[in-house]
């Protein structure tokens, strides 16, 4: 009998590697870019790409002056291409991503983005649609109190983008509504929800730091911190940092790590070295987390990067 | 016995159409947008999307005065990304396009692409990768003699470019090297050669229109001219419009379909009629073809357009 033929299989060529997807969505001047910077910073800007999606407005400035939505709303942004360019790089595939000049308000030659280990992906609408969110290996929306956001915009937008602060003020009203429909309700399909804010029940010096309430949902798996961080009570001042089990205002469960503006670095430290143990790495967190605009180290900050980067590192495993 | 359960499949919602896709290839000033404009008129701007892919160059004008290659080079453009773009497209997806001034020689904002029926892919690298020629439902290459594709070029870009004609046959001196390398190579993947030439067997008058000779490659189904076009001799200047079968110059065999430039109009219209009637039409063929750039109408332009609306139709059906 005549040998049967055995076709040998050849190995597909090795794909693209994928890239572990972040996404920070929130409110113009929530403080995405601060965050984003630490974790580019820890992880090393040559393994991380960090895209902007608010690059994919439909319109220009000028355009937007005769039209009925801010940016804020989805019609003024291409978000169907935002989709696609997320699944393509989700994939490890490059994308020709547009770029628009917040200064200028115009939008200049697209550049070509290749995804990196890590993709952290910050903007207003990252969030909005189904296909987008399928994206991500790990979802932050930032949350902070509207009174500090409204404070922050002022002071960026009169410094960095040549308006005034009535301009800033008018158009933070004009915004609301869509804000209201399109950005806040992101909120909801966020891993974790990060709220800096001051301390508010008890007297501490002027410049104390903003504290950080990090809403941890189970739709991805945190760091065991049981144990390590002190059962705080829902009245009570508690220690500087603690963990309570809590109710989200959609009254879903939810752990609620609270970092308060005055915990001291040497408790600071305990929570990062036992975040990061979790990930079996032989040295100890990245030093220079927790930098904010002004370059100051807060420790609110710090431990909110920290379990950011945790994340990261931990679906690259 | 208990009943089965019997899970109700639903369909799936209806895919994106798939348009057709055309690729014109050709070296600069070969004349595809002049083929191009007139399938547009014919097929109805509604239905045709026409993408230019020159616009995925890598670098502008004053970028490129410092590098080693021109335009033509594959390395001068993002090639990666007009694959990608073409299988986008080729899927019915849209593309946020990047746009290349050639006035200012610089990239301006992209503009948003959604593939109607007819997608016309034309530009200098269009069948450079086999990913790309993958995506087309049928392909040509321009190959007009270089002494006529030059003083097209002159012509154009001293009028509309504002070069000198010095400068112009400077750049084509530079850029032969790499036209031999990559975009003449380009002619072995076209399922359609088409030569606009000057009649040279025989005394015609100074304005006689340029001649056509189509290649028409067995790599897709022609429409059969068999018994409706006279054969014609190899040596002999048979009649004004006429079939041959031929070998290409790498010795392929071809149906070789040549249109004189003096072809009278009822001899064009005869086989107009039989190309169109192969579509099963009630109506005659688009009275809108062979218009050149001057705005006259040529017989050898009108049949070879012809033939590629016949194939951007039946490829529809």
């Amino acid at each position: 009998m005549p040998h049967k033929l055995v076709r040998i299989q050849r190995a597909h060529p090795r794909p693209a590697a994928r890239p572990v997807m972040l996404a920070i969505a929130g409110d113009s001047a929530a403080g995405k870019t601060t965050i984003t910077r630490g974790l580019v910073e820890a992880l090393g800007a040559d393994r991380c790409t960090a895209v902007c999606v608010d690059d994919y407005h439909r319109y220009d400035r000028a355009e937007r002056r005769d039209l009925p939505f801010t940016v804020l709303h989805p019609d003024c942004n291409y978000v169907q291409i935002m989709e696609q360019h997320l699944q393509l790089l989700a994939m490890g595939q490059p994308v020709l991503k547009p770029v628009y000049d917040h200064h200028t308000g115009q939008f200049t030659r697209p550049v070509l983005v290749e995804p990196r280990q890590f993709v952290i992906v910050e903007g207003l609408l990252p969030l909005h649609t189904k296909l987008a969110r399928a994206c991500f290996d790990a979802t932050v929306y930032l949350d902070p109190p509207e009174e500090i956001r409204r404070a922050w915009k002022v002071r960026r937008d009169t410094a960095e983008r040549g308006y005034t602060a009535d301009q800033v003020l008018a158009e933070l009203e004009r915004r609301e509504p869509e804000s209201a429909a399109f950005i806040r309700p992101q909120r909801a399909f966020a891993d974790i929800v990060i709220r800096f804010a001051p301390l508010t029940r008890r007297a501490v010096p002027a410049d104390t730091p903003l504290s950080a309430e990090l809403l941890l949902r189970p739709t991805i798996r945190h760091p065991d911190l049981d144990g390590v961080v002190p059962e705080g009570t829902a009245g009570g001042p508690g220690t500087a940092i603690h963990l309570r089990l809590a109710r989200d205002a959609d009254s879903r469960p939810v752990d609620a790590l609270h970092v308060h503006g005055d915990a001291a670095r040497e408790d600071s430290e305990v929570v990062e070295k036992a975040i990061w143990s979790r990930l079996g790495a032989d040295s100890g967190p990245p030093a220079c987390l927790g930098r904010t605009r002004e370059g100051q180290r807060t420790e609110p900050l710090a431990i909110t990067q920290l379990l950011l980067v945790y994340h990261l590192l931990d679906a690259a495993r």
